[in-house]
């Protein structure tokens, strides 16, 4: 599952690093601090403060929605939305997505029916067209990259809020292809790379075995060096090392990235290493000789995407097809590599992967954003039941429903916010990467890096995974017709919690760097602070274990400074108790492996989570209490702060109880009712909030999530255009012919 | 939503009862205890006892398994598979599910190919017509139910783990339509049941509206009498209220049981009513004049059931078509009723609806099964990682994935005895009603009933959401796959959360029993038992509000008993704390309506999930301390248990701390520990626990989750047998020729 990603944040940093160079130098010689963070993501905001006199062109970017049943919500918020979204956005990327989606809504090629029911093999190919066209529509030049990085972003998040298979198709396609080539490669593949980006060829990644897929080390097709011919002999042992789940390679590659065990001919196996092997003729789309390539068939969603399978027997390729950046072999047959240590080529051949988390942690803020705007108008224009039979009330104003979604309306907000400075920090990492940089802090960014992305991964995906449920249900029956997209974006989004590793599993990265520290700690070796900042707070461990809750009054509680101060006594309790509980477990004999093994639940894993929790809700803190923030924008988005923060922590009261720092009845019962009242607060300005993040009617795709809350109209609407909606089924004699004599058949029993 | 819904627990109360008054005569002269209901869940586990000498009968009815990856497993089971099957399921359902479910095997009709790409039209013809194969099956007759009423909720299983679909599309037509009529109507309604029965026409029962569900009395169709014709006339005012999600009614209905206003000639609206309405001719499968009838297309699963709408304008019906058993009008139209308050009637009217949560409760335990199954197998026999590179051990070695999925196995068991324990309490409350029984007692079986009803759909259909969700991730990439089912399992599960009432509403009925008792308790007047068990514990309230956990050493903890003192102090303080918070929202001046909205979260929608876990807690830890459980299983069970009860527990520690009844943290780590222990010590098993659940490969119709644990080998044959799957695409001339020039319409923009 490893390949069937969206690789798109690593494009800027690879194509084409000389501008970046120059953009980013200040970058090499400061400490990235929530300060420059900050800096960087107000640039646009900044921008927006001198351009308020263009009020018509912000009025063309973000037209009034037309009168109707939000409305009455939409009048009731505290905030100006349209001021809201381009300081959040910036107006660059404000205008390059309305360009983008426009121009697709433009094109009868993106057209859709809500809900229609397109065969497999059909959504492939439209799936394909439409990534064609976006060659020719090329939105973002390597150029336009390089001036706002957040543009290739923003392009990511665009053709997702459209369809996360066309998103995938392109992007797996010229990043995790051709960029990887680029990247992993030397002068001598440029012309692979060239093909692609002008769609002479078709490539994918070709990592994942039917056997393995987390264990990366345990992939067994082998790559066999034959100095007589100067070939690799590339061969897949049986089945169940075929390659797998490998996007794009169901129907359309003409040319894999394949990872396989390096033979020299002394026998000797090199390890992992990357080989550019054809599966395909691109004038006829027929398997190359000795390839077995196919289509995997039918999954959960992200069905536009052909994922596939290949199995090789003795296809030989040019010695020169081995991606040599990490290792090579001579004409001989000698195996050279710069690295002495197996373990850092190993390391450094899958590292450009680490990347593709930070990616999906945005992904899964798109998806929470779809859902939730849905669900939000859904339950802003539905009523059910009411003070008296005659008055009935929107279902958005009953404690529960608020309750239920609310809390996961501050959270996009958060993550938002989290996973763009997540994607600053990537940029600072490659970068370094690029410019060869050995520094001990280069090290650092990279260790600080892998463990936030092995952690934000799981946080963003399944909280996306839980509210789109949650959004689901709360839209009851409706929430059930395919038309209304909720299923849909649950079924994309799912496979975020499993390719480029398993949530469950690449956790353990994140409680291991954690461990590391407090391991070097006890040894008085650690230092107290990161390249990052994320275990700054550290430092002051003994001091945060000794407190407790000392909030009293709800008011006091209703800011975000108290689930942060929560947070870092759940942080350092935490790290403390699974540091303890693995040293018990060696201490009762169990192996290294087997004490980390029997440390995860309720130790390591939560662990994990709560650290990023932390992490995430101290930069949105940061953030939101900035004096740089526009006054009118400020209240709303400290309450949504204090709410994901609140709502957050509250999954951990049980921890909080059990260390000490929370003692009686009372700070159970101020967390719950401050989280109550910021639902309650945040209500009026829910719709409003939906309508910052909702992209157009066009690109939401769903009836009830419509911009007019229209709910009723919108769907019988749809509902009638639906095929065959009123027509007799083709079957209808069936019915009406060769009835059935009832038990007639029991006899055979 | 209503009526999307398989109502099988009601066939046997109610298409004869006289039969039925015969066998149950015993319960109406005596309490139906505890005792009882294991009386009567034992008695096929007396008859397997009698029956032992005839061991080939059941090798033949329980084949051993193939010599495969699981062998290890089920080696080192610490009970006989067999022997657990048969005492838990007893040998007469479990010889006649082995009848059906082989029937359906031989019967080409019912072929599947895992994972293929069925068109929407194609699926519901399918289903059609497996339903008309059914009739000619006819696998229970009434007479055959009436001996065994296990045998109907037996044949729901059957039907339900091949595809929910099916299962929906064949009770809604017998039950729903011909079960209601022949309930809620007279004499002369008979022919419109007879006609359904023998597949003359279809029929399907029109409840909800667009813009209303949860609130039934807020249906808007009317239906107003002609005396001048004796005609009743349908009308639907506008698209809002037309009937939707109507099952069977997309294709196949030729009438419907559309509940109407029913308004007499002066104008006055008498509530609502059901009234038989020809929709389509049987002959031609077109719509009746004045009908507009048809299908509101792809759900996100059960699409082999259509589900449809209708709008009626001004459709004419004869007087007769009333279902009059609750109320009539004369031929002068003048309405007549035996009921005086018509809250009694409107009740009564829709009272027949309530056994459809205990049969929801049912058909969420099948999907927990289906897919802990293939999670638990694919689980024993994939291996990834190990304490060195050489050796990979099974995930299910991994205490986390032990975590993730075994828990959920227990809750298997727990809630299969509960489901069938609320099906005895629910036969009760029938003969009750059809023998006119108007005591006190079958009142408060009424309302006992309901309140558990409404709490265990949600318990069982929440339960297998989540489990299907952890399946899908803990089998990875390959659980992503469509022919693996687990995508399936979760789509058809999924309206279990929302029809026959949103569960966060119907979790509200509950909650409203609980807190009037308590309210009569402060009154002095409460009972201390209740006639199903059910409140029995709260004689003890304030001893019970005084305890605290007095557990020390894990051992202790290691029983059902212990998690169960804890639920029933939890139980008494939410239900306290609940009465608390709505007193406290009156006093600052909330109204009732307001004051219970507002006391809805972490109060009283917490208090019943405790109840109902309390609840299935209680008679499974009966049931499995019983001395009548087979010396072999009972370890095995109550280890069960006790997991399922600390497992369930455990999400509730933070109200323990909260109200004191934990202190310090100790208890926290003795709960969490046990956890892991009963998790390790059930590994090995799980293996043969699935054994029990998991219906023939045939039915399960998942490559990985097949019994021979081939999960490779079975995955791979299915991949390559997929439609084209190793074809080029149809359309492979588009990636051939017209290639995109790069940015070419870039100047578009």
């Amino acid at each position: 599952m490893l390949t069937l990603l969206n690789f798109v944040l690593v494009k800027f940093a690879f194509s084409n690093y000389f501008f970046l160079f120059e953009n980013f130098l200040f970058y090499m010689h400061a400490k990235l601090t929530s300060e420059i963070l900050l800096y960087f993501l107000n640039t646009m905001s900044a921008k927006y403060t001198e351009s308020t006199a263009t009020q018509s062109t912000l009025n063309l970017l973000l037209p009034d929605f037309p009168p109707g049943p939000l409305d009455a919500y939409r009048r009731k918020a505290s905030f100006n939305w349209k001021e809201f979204i381009v300081f959040f956005e910036g107006e660059d990327v404000l205008t390059f997505k309305k360009n983008v989606l426009s121009t697709l809504e433009k094109d009868p090629l993106f057209a859709r029916v809500p809900g229609e029911d397109i065969p497999l093999e059909k959504q492939r190919e439209l799936t394909f067209l439409r990534s064609k066209q976006l060659f020719r529509y090329n939105f973002l030049t390597n150029e336009e990259a390089m001036q706002n990085p957040f543009l290739t972003s923003a392009l990511s998040d665009c053709l997702g809020m459209y369809d996360w298979s066309l998103s995938a198709k392109y992007f797996l396609n010229l990043q995790m292809f051709a960029g990887t080539v680029r990247r992993s490669g030397t002068k001598r593949h440029e012309q692979f790379a060239d093909d692609i980006e002008s769609m002479k060829t078709f490539g994918c990644f070709a990592l994942t075995e039917i056997s393995h897929g987390s264990n990366t080390r345990g992939m067994r097709t082998t790559a066999k060096y034959d100095p007589n011919t100067q070939e690799f002999i590339i061969n897949s042992p049986d089945h169940e090392a075929a390659k797998i789940w490998i996007g794009n390679l169901g129907k359309t590659a003409t040319h894999a990235l394949v990872y396989a065990q390096l033979y020299t001919p002394d026998g000797v196996c090199h390890g992992l290493h990357p080989f550019i092997v054809q599966v395909r003729d691109p004038k006829t789309l027929l398997a190359m000789p000795g390839v077995m390539v196919g289509d995997i068939g039918k999954k959960l969603g992200q069905n536009g995407l052909d994922n596939g399978f290949v199995l090789f027997c003795d296809v030989r390729i040019p010695r020169e097809n081995l991606l040599n950046s990490t290792g090579d072999i001579t004409p001989e047959g000698l195996y050279v590599t710069p690295y002495k240590d197996p373990n850092k080529r190993f390391g450094a051949s899958l590292g450009a992967l680490s990347g593709g988390r930070v990616g999906i942690t945005r992904m899964s803020v798109i998806n929470l954003k779809l859902a939730i705007s849905i669900a939000i108008r859904y339950s802003a224009a539905r009523k059910q039941f009411g003070p008296s039979e005659e008055e009935e009330i929107p279902v958005l104003e009953y404690q529960l429903q608020q309750w239920r979604l609310i809390p996961y309306l501050a959270a996009i907000f958060a993550l938002d916010y989290f996973s763009k400075s997540l994607f600053i920090n990537f940029l600072e990492f490659q970068i370094g990467l690029m410019m060869k940089d050995n520094s001990d802090r280069q090290a650092e960014i990279g260790r600080e890096i892998h463990a936030l992305s092995c952690a934000s991964k799981p946080l963003s995906s399944w909280t996306a995974q839980q509210a789109v449920q949650e959004c689901r249900e709360a839209c009851g029956g409706h929430g059930y017709l395919t038309m209304n997209r909720i299923g849909d974006i649950r079924n994309d989004n799912d496979p975020n919690c499993t390719y480029e590793g398993d949530n469950n599993v690449i956790l353990q990265q994140t409680s291991n760097y954690l461990l590391t520290w407090i391991s070097l700690k006890y040894q008085g070796k650690s230092t107290n602070e990161s390249p990052l900042g994320s275990l700054n707070f550290l430092g002051d461990f003994h001091t945060i274990l000794s407190k407790v809750f000392e909030v009293t009054v709800e008011d006091e509680c209703l800011d975000s400074s108290v689930p942060l101060l929560a947070y870092k006594w759940l942080v350092c309790y935490l790290l403390q108790e699974s540091y303890l509980k693995i040293q018990q477990e060696k201490q009762m004999g169990k192996s290294d492996f087997e004490a980390k093994n029997n440390s995860q639940v309720y130790y390591c894993h939560t662990l994990a989570i709560a650290y990023i929790e932390l992490t995430a809700l101290q930069r949105f803190h940061d953030f939101t209490h900035d004096s740089s923030v526009p006054h009118g924008l400020q209240t709303v988005l400290k309450k949504l702060c204090a709410l994901y923060g609140l709502w957050s922590l509250s999954k951990h009261i049980a921890v909080l109880y059990q260390g000490g720092y929370f003692c009686g009845k009372k700070c159970t019962e101020l967390i719950q009712s401050s989280i109550l009242t910021l639902c309650s607060q945040l209500k009026n300005d829910a719709v409003s909030l939906v309508d910052t993040i909702a992209p157009s009617d066009f690109i939401l795709n769903s009836p009830i999530g419509k911009g007019d809350g229209e709910i009723y109209k919108n769907l019988w609407s749809a509902i009638l255009q639906g095929k065959g909606a009123l027509e007799r089924p083709s079957w209808w004699m069936t019915f009406s012919s060769d009835k059935p004599l009832v038990g007639s058949l029991r006899g055979k029993l």
